[in-house]
């Protein structure tokens, strides 16, 4: 694709996925997004990207993925496939290189099970900024947000690997990463104060290709946040 | 196992897993591990079943699934699996006998797309009998459930298949049968009076085995939901 910028409704459809491609429905600072981004980018699989304008989104892309949500994903063939989780499993299940989900279906499970629990971490991301926002007092959420991290630094302590599924990266550490990424702008980094060995995780995770790859500098962040909380998102901030 | 009565808190620990078998915590009236069951007997998997009384959980319960959620499985090696997607997907992997799912990436995207527009329709089995039960009228979340039902009409329409994955049963069905053998309960059942098509699903669904083994008689399910609607459930109900 030659634009990174967003289709918004009434754009003209983009044409078909190339033939050796697979194609991307996203939105550069979604963290949902982020998660198929990762795995494309840890397995090393062409793709193009197609930013979508999430608030304004193009009937066109309802029809192809009808909860209107990124990630999306779509096959030269036609075949689309939507809602991160089964977005990530699909592109580990279609290129085997670099396997991100063990094999074994206990493991595979588990992963499953961290991910039910991390489903209720997500949510704290959302809750207190707009709290803060409201001028509420967001301390008994932020109280919250921080027992799910030591819960979250016994499992690496008891686990004693770097990371969540042993001493490499794997499907698990992509889906919780990007809200560690995210930290910072929702000035939640202290969160992390008193749970040394998450710290060191998303100290590792910071030095992985793909998470280099797929991050914008926290200026570039902020600044599209700034945007997104005044309610004119700005998807296209520093194209 | 020598008793279905369920195991309330206070309650003795249940023994070991038997070497053979894989255990189930179940409640014998609930949906969510009402798939589970379905899966177990379809593939004709040995599994002894322990109850567990969900107003007043045992301790030792909470530790093995921290959710204290039904289904949860248990192996004689102690692994615990929980959340009814992920119990059945597993048991779909370890048991491969009669494979429920599709091998191919797609087929199962599709499957697990299709189970999450379904949790969609789930609420809707919560929120209109207690809406009746406040006297509030329910007539619009009854149009809107009839227009879900619509959708999963035209789907089998489109696909010209006796089921949701083809013309025999696979995981997809099993996933959503428990909330229609409930329609009669909730007294929903009129609203599948414009979708033949699923009407007729349902039809061969009552013929499957695994259904009609797990299923109780609708004068059992009626006096279990009077009890549970009066906030006192009789788990044990009929034993």
């Amino acid at each position: 694709m030659t634009t990174e910028k967003c289709f918004a409704k009434g754009s003209v459809a983009p044409g078909p996925v190339p033939k050796d491609h697979i194609r991307l429905y996203s939105m550069r600072f979604c963290p949902f997004a982020q998660r198929a981004r990762l795995v494309l980018n840890a397995k090393g699989i062409k793709y193009d990207t197609i930013n979508i304008n999430l608030k304004d989104k193009p009937d066109w892309f309802l029809e192809k993925s009808p909860f209107g949500l990124v990630p999306t994903l779509e096959t030269p063939a036609g075949e689309v496939v939507y809602e991160s989780p089964i977005t990530c499993e699909y592109l580990d299940e279609v290129y085997p290189e670099k396997r991100l989900l063990p094999s074994n279906p206990f493991g595979k499970a588990q992963q499953k099970m961290m991910l039910e629990h991390f489903s209720k971490v997500t949510p704290y991301f959302y809750k207190i900024p707009t709290g803060r926002k409201n001028g509420e007092d967001v301390s008994g959420l932020e109280a919250e947000l921080k027992e799910k991290f030591t819960k979250l630094n016994e499992d690496l302590v008891n686990k004693k690997t770097k990371f969540f599924g042993g001493d490499s990266i794997t499907m698990i550490d992509y889906m919780m990463w990007p809200w560690f990424e995210r930290l910072e702008i929702f000035e939640l980094k202290h969160c992390l104060d008193h749970t040394p060995e998450l710290k060191k995780w998303s100290e590792h995770m910071l030095e992985d290709p793909a998470v280099k790859i797929t991050m914008h500098s926290m200026d570039t962040y902020k600044a599209f946040y700034k945007t997104y909380v005044e309610g004119k998102p700005n998807f296209d901030y520093g194209l």
